[in-house]
């Protein structure tokens, strides 16, 4: 059964472990669809409307180009603020109005509630794609399915990981969503390493313990690295800070750099981020001497978010019975 | 006769009666396919541009949808300057190299006079999406569009048709263009309701009285709910006031709520607006406390902008002709 | 041999005299596709991410329509600055990401070496739409097909031309591209008239000379005029002024208007500009008094961005064999 068909994708808590796997093996038969090695037009007569209230073009891209991959087409908007929504507008009317023209909608907005009004105002299905300091489902999905990928190949099991999250976990939206899905395996053992003031807020700790896992909580960043077989890094997102908390810094160096990694990491383990990551010298966040080291999946991780979103789609939208015999080769020139 | 085949759409003026019911006809036929019920490639290898010199998502995402759903693609550009007319290009050079790339070209511009500039300078047909303080001809092509609809449920004719135009009237050119558009039918009662220093220009009621219709002026908002079939309301657009009118306020109420509306209004009176509708508390605009009326229709109004701007594209480009043998069921979701 | 296949566009340092008359045969190929008459899906199911880390609409919008007429879809972003990067993510991060979404990205970016490191990051196909001070090789590749097109009209041969370039030839990036594609001909003799302070580069004129070229500088705006065939004027582009260089104006008119090309232009030279022009009066730049001379080949010049830069994407991507066979005919008005 598709729990998903037609339904709104507003947080990580809908989803089942049925649903994920599900979705994980329709990820698997796109991935040549999403890699342009092959298309389908399963999607075809299809439009999507994409509202990012809040800009974010990596995440903005990723969807249409999921969309576009399944034969749609797309129509966006970015920007902070809708000329309409000046005008005294509520969003609930934005949202009724403008779910007028689509088959779905994506939406970005920088306050955690508007996505729920949204959702509540249509009757078209409703993607997250990311809503304040709440959550961003999509990226907790492309999260799990680049785990899923990486010890699929290392001969591991989902149950039993021992995954470490470091860095800025209290305003890091991604990592709470994350929580979330892994808690749907058995027995995980979470090491949450940051500085205190950016410590794992406390109903995600209880989410995951009240599930049965483990939870450790440290600040420091070596704690993060040692013996886990997923090391998920995040950067210091400042612009979320309140006032008077711009000009705080961690005390202890919050930089993975290749010798900590060589120093504490396994020789299996999987490092993430969910980009951007902060590159310049001195960012407490993962440094870029890591490049070469095959441990590092950031851009495994990146590039598994269009066969994610493509998986979602199909399956919010009802066409993933049988898209495999949708698809063809590609005709033009693939790296 | 097809009498828009490779015209610019300009304005209201250019629309006689019978183009306009073979339009609202062909918005009928496309009314599944607007909807996402179905589709059609009728466009298949045809590009729009869009150029919105001035914001206003709402329309750019109904010209998109709507040209998306026909088959075709379309490349759009947003903000008030462009790079090029900075550096000195006329609108003439701008207008004759982007419609050296497209089909078909939406423009909405703030200054009056710029499109039909436009227009003069390429070969290929220009849609008005709002001229500055101008016309606005597809909002009101849909705005009859959805009397002509509503009136069908109800066993109305348009000819007869007694309607009111409430609020800004002075600023508000979708009232305007409306006005044109309506005298086409016969016997129309315009009823005009808005303060003093709103009132509809004088060429607009002088036109619809040349043409044999009734108006009426009045400072009264229930003068304008009473008795009419239809009560059109519109947001008073303070951002169109010149100097030294921004402080002005209407001395009467011109807020309507469902106690104005039980008070006065027909059983089967519509209650339309262009939106955005100004949502704010005691703003002088359509209250949301009717949003559970059935009269209020303001939502079928702006779902069906996408029908009828796709029978406005096939008439215009010339595959009106069978356009229906070539829609197809939609393969997804449908709420 | 496809010498182009997979290949990023950077530079027209790249073309050989073969792989531009395999893309000139191939433009002429796609006219009728470019000007709307014609359609194929030769691209369908590739997508193109379009990243313009600066403003230029019309470049932008020739490339949309160049990629969407080959049957392809677009992924547009634009806007000085991306939101990742402000977040401290080098230009190597987003360009990897980025390229993990898309079959082929364009891009235009201030600086000059931005797109270089791009590249370096990526294994799809990057064309660079213009990168600051540097190179612009699309527009280029569009001018050398414009020449191509109206010498073969007039019975000429592109060997032996004589090409005078007028205006600001330091900054003008497009006169510094095409110098290098004319140079891949023979016996050609540029004329490069600007004020003093404008001069063409001297590592241009030396390009230029060591492959046996002749090459004329003056700062007199009649000799650039006089027994050319081919007067490409360029706008002087303040906005690329360094300090203390804004004030500064040429001391003699390089204004070229009807009167100066009655005086001194060949009966049937060509006059080309690579657009913007600055049509305000008195601007030092080419005058709309022209617009109805037959010599005034500006807009043939901005319609053959499109043939030309499908050219360009069917040999990149490997879709260019055969591609007259995909070609049907359109099915909606045709000016």
């Amino acid at each position: 059964m598709n729990t998903l068909l037609g339904q709104a994708v507003l947080s990580c808590e809908q989803f089942d472990l049925h649903t994920l796997n599900k979705l994980f093996t329709l990820a698997d038969i796109l991935q040549p669809v999403a890699y342009g090695k092959a298309y389908t037009n399963v999607l075809e007569g299809a439009v999507m409307g994409s509202l990012f209230f809040e800009a974010s073009t990596r995440t903005r891209l990723s969807f249409d180009a999921a969309f576009m991959r399944l034969g749609g087409k797309v129509s966006s908007t970015t920007g902070v603020s809708f000329s309409s929504i000046v005008k005294g507008e509520s969003i609930e009317d934005t949202a009724r109005v403008i779910s007028g023209y689509f088959d779905v909608l994506v939406v970005r907005h920088p306050e955690e509630q508007a996505i729920y009004k949204m959702a509540q105002a249509t009757d078209i299905p409703i993607i997250n794609g990311g809503n304040g300091a709440g959550e961003h489902p999509t990226q907790a999905l492309l999260d799990a399915y680049t785990i899923h990928n990486e010890f699929k190949l290392n001969g591991k099991s989902m149950d039993g990981c021992k995954i470490a999250m470091i860095g800025d976990l209290r305003y890091g939206r991604t990592v709470h969503s994350l929580v979330k899905l892994m808690s749907l395996y058995k027995n995980i053992t979470f090491t949450f390493a940051s500085p205190d003031f950016l410590k794992m807020p406390e109903y995600i700790t209880e989410f995951a313990r009240e599930r049965g896992h483990t939870v450790i909580e440290t600040d420091q960043l070596k704690h993060g690295i040692h013996n886990n077989d997923v090391i998920y890094a995040t950067r210091i997102q400042k612009e979320r800070f309140t006032e008077g908390e711009e000009t705080r810094k961690p005390e202890l160096s919050f930089r993975i750099n290749q010798s900590m990694i060589d120093q504490y990491a396994m020789k299996d383990a999987i490092i993430m981020h969910p980009l951007p990551r902060d590159s310049r010298e001195n960012a407490n966040d993962l440094s870029n001497d890591l490049d070469n080291d095959p441990r590092l999946a950031i851009f495994r991780q990146s590039d598994a978010g269009v066969p994610a979103r493509m998986a979602l789609f199909a399956m919010v939208l009802g066409v993933d019975q049988g898209i495999e015999n949708t698809i063809k080769p590609a005709g033009w020139f693939v790296p």
